[in-house]
């Protein structure tokens, strides 16, 4: 039980009827379009099961309350509120930054229009505190809390994410404290509210909470890894993607704040107009170029051994607490299997 | 103290100092749209008092608290949670509705566009949230609970809204339900959120939140029955402007549903097309000929009387359970504020 796939299968199977019951509850428009976005319909409303995503973070949830030597089930409410809120953001983003699919299928925008979408996605974030608060639970009110402040740090994520756009020059500890907040937020949430929902002592809570925090700044080291130097064929993406779109990644933030001809030539490419598909845009032979000067600026090197410390220091503060052997085994394997891919 | 403008002045000079110690914990990119939206700031960051609306909410949630005998200071988190709630729908229903102008200011949307107005909106909405729990009082797990239920609700009326503007036929009960979701919910929520937070007996907190409901729906057949014979030099809108827009309101669905040559012609004029500055647009004299026809068919007239038999459910619900007198006449005032206008 304690290898990823089996985590994850796991939470899957515990989760999808809570959160099936809990989307019930919605308006017609909205129930309609969230159980399309999470795979279980068709557009015209037909039963389908289409992929809905890993999951991650119930499975988190669930591990974070056995962790602690309380039943799954105690986390429940916790995982279907977790997964509601990361769909909540995924439903808005998709609007905000156009994107037309999702896992091969169209997103709900792009389907019912921008506030079908706004809706939805509101009705998906008030949803996640009323499952948990209507547990009657008295650790729901510290885990409703910890769901709300984590859903400010997700917003300023976003936020953070859409001005990098529109900026010519970021710190790397911008791009780290931006990955921390979209990405690492709800992860670390997610890892901790299980033990939360549980009435675990404080410092288990922590360090089960850093443990999330630290897997997500690794993940997102080694996701911008892969938008520039990933091989296609394992990533989905377009080889030197976030090259195209001229995403200031950790890796390329890391290249431009070093000193050296480099970061200059760097530095001028990233202010050079021309987006995808628009005049400017830069040829293969130009692409390679860039990540060839984000690689001798040390960007790769830089950006690998951060995510492996990053992880060591993840690793460590789930050794550093009590826990359920087999449950800190699972937690493990997850966060691995999170931030492991082919790079 | 108990007349409306005292009890709004009151709870606004209480209210606005912790809704700004709140908006100051959000990133600096909501924040500064949020104290802008609220009236606090211009656009460049001046401090500035725009108007920034009755802000009826707190002072209900002020006075819910007053009335089951505890100090106003225990709803205050109340009072900022359901301003923020009812500003977040602001926020999202401005962009979605595409108006450019909010209390002659332009709106959130049109300065900084979409992505920012839905990322402030999500803000506004997750901190809500986080006030109440933040207090750390053992009421605010069900203080929560009734905010996080009454959103779906007010996502709920938002969604029928849209839909209704697509449908050729509307129930005279899927429009109550409609304001009772869209207006009644969170007036509701705020009657009532202060009486929660105080830990008063279930029943007296129905009741204020019976009373919170009716003074909704009362509030939205005055204001149908002003968006087609209102004065404009009183309402601030364009003689017929529910009309123009062909909105299937209270009084028009009631008429619709009559059996009669009235309202078959009322029916054939819904189904026309022409919006406001297209082709097809109503000229004044076909405009005050619909207004005839509504009113022929028992359109106004029964608007107006359900508006007042619903405020006698609300004041007696008010009269039904024990009170402190004070805060309940500022209670009665205030509904019929809200609700007594020109017509």
């Amino acid at each position: 039980m304690s290898t990823a796939p089996a985590c994850l299968s796991h939470g899957r199977v515990t989760v999808t009827p809570a959160l099936r019951a809990a989307v019930d509850r919605l308006d017609h428009r909205s129930r309609h379009q969230a159980a399309y976005h999470f795979g279980w319909i068709t557009v015209g409303g037909a039963p389908t099961s289409a992929d809905a995503g890993k999951a991650v973070r119930p499975a988190l949830a669930l591990l974070s309350a056995e962790a602690v030597g309380a039943p799954p089930e105690v986390a429940l409410p916790g995982a279907v509120a977790v997964e509601l809120v990361h769909n909540f953001s995924l439903v808005h983003d998709d609007l905000m930054d156009g994107d037309e699919e999702r896992r091969h299928r169209r997103t709900v925008w792009k389907l019912w229009g921008p506030s079908s979408a706004i809706l939805t996605g509101d009705a998906m974030l008030a949803l996640a505190q009323e499952v948990l608060l209507d547990t009657g639970l008295p650790t729901a009110a510290p885990a409703a809390r910890l769901l709300a402040r984590t859903t400010r740090h997700l917003i300023r994520g976003q936020v953070q994410d859409l001005s990098f756009e529109q900026r010519s020059h970021v710190t790397v500890e911008e791009c780290i404290d931006m990955a921390a907040c979209k990405t690492g937020a709800l992860l670390s949430a997610s890892a901790a509210i299980g033990a939360v929902l549980a009435g675990a002592p404080e410092a288990t809570v922590a360090a089960l909470a850093l443990y999330g925090d630290q897997v997500g700044v690794a993940f997102q080291l080694v996701d911008d890894v892969l938008g520039i130097w990933g091989d296609p064929a394992v990533t989905g993406k377009p080889v030197h993607s976030d090259l195209r779109s001229r995403k200031k990644s950790l890796p390329v933030s890391h290249a431009l704040n070093q000193d050296g001809p480099l970061s200059d030539e760097l530095a001028a490419w990233l202010t050079t107009p021309g987006e995808p598909g628009e005049p400017g845009e830069l040829g293969e032979e130009e692409l390679r170029r860039v990540a060839d000067l984000i690689e001798g600026a040390g960007g790769r090197d830089w950006a690998l051994a951060e995510a492996t410390r990053r992880m060591a220091l993840a690793e460590d503060a789930l050794r550093g607490v009590k826990l359920d052997a087999g449950a800190r085994d699972g937690l493990l394997a997850l966060g691995r299997f999170v931030v492991d891919r082919e790079v």
